[in-house]
């Protein structure tokens, strides 16, 4: 393990930290609001000195990195970020505690959007502020803004990458690490600029308009009224369906599209299931919900809503929908687990992940059937590899057992099952509400301080794909993880 | 497809089932039940009628059968032997419907034990002995019966019984498929003696104890009491906790035990898990239930009876636990998914898929620290095959997506998240009850006409592992499915 390159990363991230937690300060100071602003302060400056320190301390450049490096790298960013990330919420007093405001960021950082605020309109703008900034830095991630913005990083690499990047297939769209992901968040920052002005044409103030549209970039959820986004008017609503839509798809379609290639973005596999599944579950909620909203407009309006919502696992919401009738629920609960494309800023499994887990099935039954006979069929015009199914289906398999394992260890709480089962669904899969207890309408104040971190636990391994997590875990647990097989590994692991 | 030999083993099927329903037939009898006799008495005439017709006229032995006509035979067996066996339940008036005797009595073969019954006592003893003389054929399989009894079979073979046999790898414990079957029969023969004597000495009537020792062989789970195995005494219950233990351990162990190999049979990983397993959920559960109960020999009893039940699938209960607190019921709905040992009656994924599942995450840790390694691990002294590893793998993801669908479909039900979700698992598995509505002092009486034929579908792909079922379905919908690849796989596959 190349301690010293790991700890140096994190210290860039550290810095990188300190410089946006900048835009959130200067906010609070704009409208006055001098605890949040003493609160942002201390912890830029703290947070700098100590990311500055590391990086000096530390630097050196003629070692590359592993696959095992990247995943110990993407897992502490994370948790180092979201641990100080957490500190202005607690110091400024609007948080009842440390935990609390741990909860709260690391929600914001991995784009779940799960609160424990009680009453949004008692956080101050710097607060609000911040909250969903976190959105919109963990949805592209801060190790690729890192790559993007640092030079000279060609010891980082693709590991790093892959670790962060949600999808079964991580790889570079242009061969430069560094240049892939400058394009993702170019891509990323006009998008979300076009939203921003596509809201404040329907007359949202530039503050939600940031805020809404930072939370639908990350497709993370955190507004900043008790409804959500129930009060605002029927274009705003659209206009964010649409925005979730596109935030949930494949960036590397945004790329072809750029780079003229719109033939070939038009035919992703992907992008045909994803909408397939917008479209048909969007139909099945309004035939469903009929009977609940007066105009054939409304009923499809918060159908599409919900729907895009939900699948992109942004979490906004425009109506409760727990009061909604038990199809439509579980309908809802099926989209938190597929999610949205490979490549987006989405949570769940991925759509990608739920095709060659799908197609992975057909090729077994057909296997069954002529036993000799091998087909692995197709995805996106490639043949499915051998590694990439077995990958696929083991990271299916972890997950559905991190699942049953988080949800025993919440099942503590006296909560009922559908608020438990869902609480662990909609933290896992980066959604933020659940259903009954963690419905729209409620929200995460009322679980434990251990459900609390057992949940930013699970919201962190949906957001990093499991794996990192897991592995740092295991090597707190267990130092010298694997470290006898360290020669053997070098051996047989050379950098890419 | 050799439709006549699949015709033909469907008529030995009938043939079977009308002799077996002579059973009831002479207990309604002898109970002097005659609306219950006469039903069981005209089904047997008919059943038996049409089966020796149909075996006459397919008669034919020159031709052998593949992996896809065990599928078949398989699947089309269960849904008539199902479709006949809940005739008389019909007939005699004892059900309002036949959709409700039909569940009944798919819910018996499967072993499931959820039932539609609101008052038990209003049934015959026929109709009691019936539907739990359906789980003790179900248990073992009425197809491996049939290769046990009848002789010349040469034909049917390996798959038939590895379509109706559970676990990820079904082999003869001896070179003759049909003195494999014909031990397996014995075994689960002697001890199913053994609990009923066993039962007689805890005061038992002899019904009493023939109808609970076939519940528990077959890990069924109809009782004949409203609270089931409550007002029996302790004795009575640690007998079947014990024997449910038992039957949910893999029968190739038994045989090694006769045949001397105790040593390696005490080797056996999948008997340690499940008993670790076993041990480790008690041990929750009576912390968990502890204030609950008077005496801590009572909390240790329910909570070891409802863990046995519930683990091996059977169903039957001593308390209410869906009174039980969240933690417990998590556990149980957990264990509900494991379910028994692969080779036992046991429903649920089986404690060998699990294992495997588990030992291929950590083989795709290990693959992903280290690209170029390959370690798959080994599972009872043999190294884990590509083949086993992928279609444990794909065998899981079907199962989970079965649940989704079968889910979704239920939701159209007015009744809340948990009832449904665990009406679900517990017909999948073959449990019988779930927690809420479907709980322990309930049932499936409620649920509508398609909510039954979907649950007793459910049931028959959870007994049959899938895909036999999909098939079945599958060359329904689409006749000639994969007839164009005929030619490639009669020259692909031979007869073994």
């Amino acid at each position: 393990m190349n301690r010293r390159m790991v700890v140096n990363t994190l210290g860039r991230i550290i810095l990188i930290e300190s410089v946006l937690m900048f835009i959130p300060f200067m906010i609070s100071a704009g409208y006055g609001e001098w605890n949040a602003a003493l609160a942002f302060g201390i912890t830029f400056l703290a947070a700098g000195l100590a990311g500055f320190l590391t990086v000096r301390i530390t630097a050196e450049h003629d070692r590359g990195i592993h696959a095992r490096e990247g995943f110990v790298i993407a897992a502490f960013s994370w948790i180092l970020m979201s641990l100080i990330g957490a500190v202005p919420l607690a110091v400024s007093g609007e948080f009842p505690s440390y935990i609390d405001a741990l909860f709260e960021i690391v929600s914001g950082f991995t784009t779940t959007g799960a609160s424990v605020v009680r009453d949004l309109s008692a956080l101050s703008h710097g607060i609000l502020f911040w909250r969903s900034f976190t959105h919109w830095i963990g949805g592209m991630g801060v190790l690729v803004l890192m790559m993007a913005i640092i030079p000279d990083d060609s010891g980082r690499s693709i590991f790093i990458m892959r670790a962060e990047m949600p999808g079964p297939v991580v790889d570079k769209i242009v061969p430069k690490v560094k240049n892939t992901a400058k394009i993702l968040y170019l891509i990323y920052f006009v998008l979300t600029a076009a939203e921003v002005i596509m809201l404040l044409f329907g007359g949202m103030d530039l503050f939600e308009s940031l805020v809404h549209s930072m939370g639908t970039a990350g497709t993370g959820g955190f507004g900043i009224r008790a409804d959500s986004l129930g009060s605002y008017s029927p274009y705003c609503q659209w206009v964010i369906t649409a925005f979730m839509l596109l935030f949930g798809l494949n960036f590397n379609l945004y790329y072809l599209i750029i780079a003229g290639k719109i033939r070939s973005a038009l035919r992703s596999e992907e992008m045909h299931v994803y909408l397939g599944i917008a479209v048909v579950s969007t139909t099945i909620i309004a035939i469903n919900v009929a009977r609940m909203y007066s105009t054939v407009g409304e009923v499809i309006r918060h159908s599409a809503f919900q729907m895009a919502s939900i699948l992109t696992t942004t979490g906004f919401s425009t109506v409760d929908f727990n009061q909604w009738p038990g199809l439509s629920k579980t309908i809802l609960v099926v989209l938190m687990c597929i999610g949205g494309c490979a490549g987006s800023t989405a949570g769940g499994l991925k759509v990608s992940r739920v095709i060659l887990i799908i197609k992975g099935i057909g090729s077994e039954i057909k296997h069954l059937l002529h036993p000799r006979s091998i087909t692995r069929g197709t995805f996106e015009g490639k043949g499915i590899t051998k590694e990439l199914r077995s990958g696929v289906n083991s990271y299916f398999a972890l997950y559905i057992l991190v699942f049953a394992v988080t949800f025993i260890i919440v099942s503590f709480e006296s909560f009922d099952f559908e608020t438990n089962a869902t609480a662990v669904i909609a933290c896992m899969n980066n959604i933020g509400p659940g259903l009954a207890g963690v419905g729209p309408a409620a929200g995460y104040y009322d679980y434990s301080v251990v459900s609390k971190l057992v949940l930013s636990l699970a919201m962190l391994m949906g957001r990093l794909e499991l794996y990192p997590i897991i592995l740092a875990m295991a090597s707190i647990g267990k130092r010298n993880i694997g470290s006898a097989r360290l020669s053997q590994t070098k051996r047989a692991v050379r950098r890419s």
